[in-house]
């Protein structure tokens, strides 16, 4: 049975997750996480809604086996996929991403136009629209696309000058021209790690400022509050982490202490 | 028991196998073959040396499943990786991508300076190079690892002008620059479909034109003699292929469509 004690499991397809954790470290310092990283079947965002349905289980299945008391999916894709049919076979409290990144995106936009960058696979699902829909029928929202973000910071193009990167980014940022959307949902964990990057590009692009929504930060937040309410916030100091993946742990070590900004020790490789 | 009549299997982590079954209707037009793609896993070369053996292993357990009197490994990562392994676990024989390559491209340099583009996994397996060196301890060998290939190739960005790839192709190029190589072999069977933007960007950088290897195209060769040295050859005429895939069937029918450039009907999701 799960307790105040008991950690918070925390999964995505690979690397994006650790902008998650970030957060989650940073507004829940005194909670223990367990966090799975599927590097051995990454990218999600590109595969087909019935395979990111059975990866997104795997993953769950895995972190149920350890006392946690909730689970955050730090995928957009998964989120966005997957979300109802994980609730359905896991009896704990489970945050997405796009819920609370589209209440963010609701409060933060001025004029009802609000654009979501996302994975293909998100986006093809219209999640995004859909819960932002549900919020406000009158607001305009406007779906790109994204296919190269995920695989370029994979491969590490992430610095804000990135030529390639920024012409990736300017495509797809062209595809917002004149929806005067002021405000910009990153809907996939990965693309905060080039927000820089893609605020810079956006004022080139659009001409103005576009407001950005962490969709990990927001998740965060919605955490923070449902332990809250549920008296489920761990009373002890000093939290931690432990990490998981499926692919060697090496890279991952290594690009993990980059992103959290502290040393990344705790890693283990596991078969699902 | 395999006889002539057997079919030929045929795998790789994707579509980049798609430019070897071309090479090999060509060349063996009245062969059966089975082709598995593990889109749902794909890509191999970014992933470690123990997760590429198993996957490999997958692969083979579900074409063996099927009667073949030979298999061809159309992956330049499990070429490099997994081949030794895959030689002892399974009984019948099993053509790689990496020598075939390699004997072509030594008689192709005049110079004997060759260089040779793979991913990542490739490249720190140094395949290609101790397979060279087996021909000649005289060689220079290059090895660039080209990380960003196959998610450009897999994303669509492979038009001759695309000026993202044509970007990141002079990223590896420019590691060429007064090397003085005068053969360039593509060490995995995706990098063939940008092979015209490849020998553009070449001869930009090089000052130089650069005689490039298609280790698909060698393969199929390898296969062809093989099967006439063991008198397997199908004596009837009119071949075919059926494709199985690990990812929805749709995206890969319409991309295997256009390399093929046949109707790709025959495709099946397996899951392994």
């Amino acid at each position: 049975m799960s307790d105040k004690n008991s950690a918070i499991g925390v999964f995505d397809s690979g690397l994006g997750g650790l902008t998650a954790i970030k957060q989650l470290r940073k507004i829940l310092p005194d909670e223990h996480f367990i966090y799975f990283g599927d590097t051995g079947r990454v990218p999600y965002g590109t595969r087909s809604f019935e395979t990111v349905i059975q990866y997104a289980y795997d993953d769950m299945k895995f972190l149920s086996g350890f006392d946690i008391k909730m689970a955050v999916v730090a995928c957009g894709t998964v989120s966005a996929v997957a979300l109802p049919s994980l609730e359905k076979k896991f009896d704990l409290p489970i945050i997405g991403a796009i819920k609370p990144a589209c209440a963010a995106a609701y409060s933060s936009s001025a004029n009802g136009k609000i654009a979501v960058f996302a994975t293909p696979a998100t986006i093809s699902k219209k999640a995004y629209e859909s819960e932002l829909m549900k919020l406000d029928a009158s607001l305009s929202v406007f779906s790109v696309a994204c296919p190269m973000f995920v695989p370029l910071i994979e491969a590490g193009y992430i610095s804000e000058n990135c030529e390639v990167t920024r012409i990736i980014a300017s495509e797809y940022l062209s595809k917002l021209k004149g929806t005067g959307a002021d405000t910009l949902i990153l809907g996939c964990t990965h693309y905060p790690i080039i927000s820089g990057l893609i605020s810079s590009v956006a004022a080139e692009i659009l001409g103005h400022d576009i407001k950005i929504i962490d969709s990990g930060y927001e998740s965060a937040l919605a955490a923070k509050q449902l332990l809250s309410e549920r008296n489920l916030l761990n009373g002890n100091s000093g939290g931690s982490v432990r990490f998981f993946v499926s692919d060697e742990t090496q890279n991952f070590k290594a690009t993990a202490s980059i992103f959290l900004g502290e040393p990344t020790e705790n890693v283990t490789k596991v078969s699902l």
